[in-house]
């Protein structure tokens, strides 16, 4: 069996596990599940991952959740390009701008938080707006904040002149503050080194408007 | 200049880097930051972070950030005992259970995302407590079903018999468990592990209860 990844056109943490099966050339089939229509609850998916979450990488037999461990894994399995680099301190960058999304912000804007958000509190559907462009907002500075700080390595990418899983991070990011209608003016060091991202078609054929069962309009 | 790490007694961000550099024995200087009064946007230490979030571990020189990033850095530098498996899916297994809580739960209940349902919700105090409860017990089942499923190799730890990273985030998310008066009958095997590692006086010594600033009763 070739490489599978279960996830879903407009799930941010999938779309990072394309970008890097791409940048490897690592042909995969990719599998739906309708996290908004709830089949992460279903029994045939319950089976793949307790934990109802996406993304899900299988890979010679074994299953490997959690976005930024199958980043991390298909660099230590496929190790050209790389995509961490070799130096601790550089190593420590990288992650640390990652998590600053896909720890510090991305969990607060899934589904099963905003419907949370809007199932107990009084504006409804319209909390979970207010409420995710507040986190993607605060996201989008403390990123700016990091690359244009003085320790920041970023150049053409956000760490040196190679893409790194940082970019990767970056660049869903950008996608979920596009998907949000969050502001992206407050981060114009984001923005340059994401529009560069999304010029490589490792990138660009990942994202989740180009994805089956994708609308034709931003949701 | 020694290591110093910069934490908050009660952090358990702060406190994952406490027990991994004991485990390494490593010697460091804690400062505190009262993330609880605001000190985080005083000038100095927006200098020293300006994403105003805990911990910072500085080391030659270096800034370090994001308790994960950091954790991976001292494994990195220290390498002995080693706190991340050599082959490639037994480190995905250790980070992902890791992340189930670093990235899926702690980043909910932290005191900027509490203090915004406090403000914004009218439930105020209570609903700070009624939300860290919902995700420290959703993240307790997740994490139980990982320890439990059928990919897993729980044993005296998290993964396998040396003590992780992976242990070292399931015990800070069972400190958080203890302090926010969540339930944790919910995860027996979550709570046999990190009984063991409670045991260690790396883990005990860490424990935000046993720190400076710290009250007498759980806050």
């Amino acid at each position: 069996m070739g490489v599978v990844l279960y996830g879903f056109w407009r799930s941010l943490a999938t779309y990072r596990v394309r970008v890097a099966l791409n940048l490897k050339k690592i042909s995969y089939e990719e599998r739906s599940i309708d996290i908004v229509r709830g089949q992460q609850f279903d029994e045939l998916f319950s089976q793949i991952n307790p934990q109802h979450v996406l993304p899900v990488l299988i890979h010679d037999g074994k299953r490997i959740t959690q976005s930024l461990a199958i980043l991390e894994y298909i660099n230590d399995i496929w190790p050209d390009p790389p995509l961490i680099p070799m130096h601790a301190v550089e190593r420590a960058a990288v992650r640390a701008l990652s998590l600053i999304t896909i720890a510090d912000t991305h969990p607060l804007i899934v589904p099963r938080t905003r419907k949370y958000i809007g199932e107990n509190h009084e504006r409804g559907e319209d909390s979970q707006l207010i409420w995710a462009r507040h986190w993607l907002d605060l996201g989008s500075e403390a990123i700016e904040d990091y690359l244009t700080g003085a320790d920041s390595s970023a150049d053409l990418y956000a760490c040196g002149n190679a893409i790194t899983i940082a970019d990767i991070a970056l660049a869903s990011h950008v996608v979920g503050v596009e998907l949000f209608g969050a502001d992206l003016s407050i981060a114009p060091t984001l923005k340059k080194i994401t529009d560069r991202c999304f010029l490589n078609p490792a990138f660009s054929g990942a994202h989740p408007l180009k994805q089956s069962g994708a609308p034709c309009q931003p949701q």
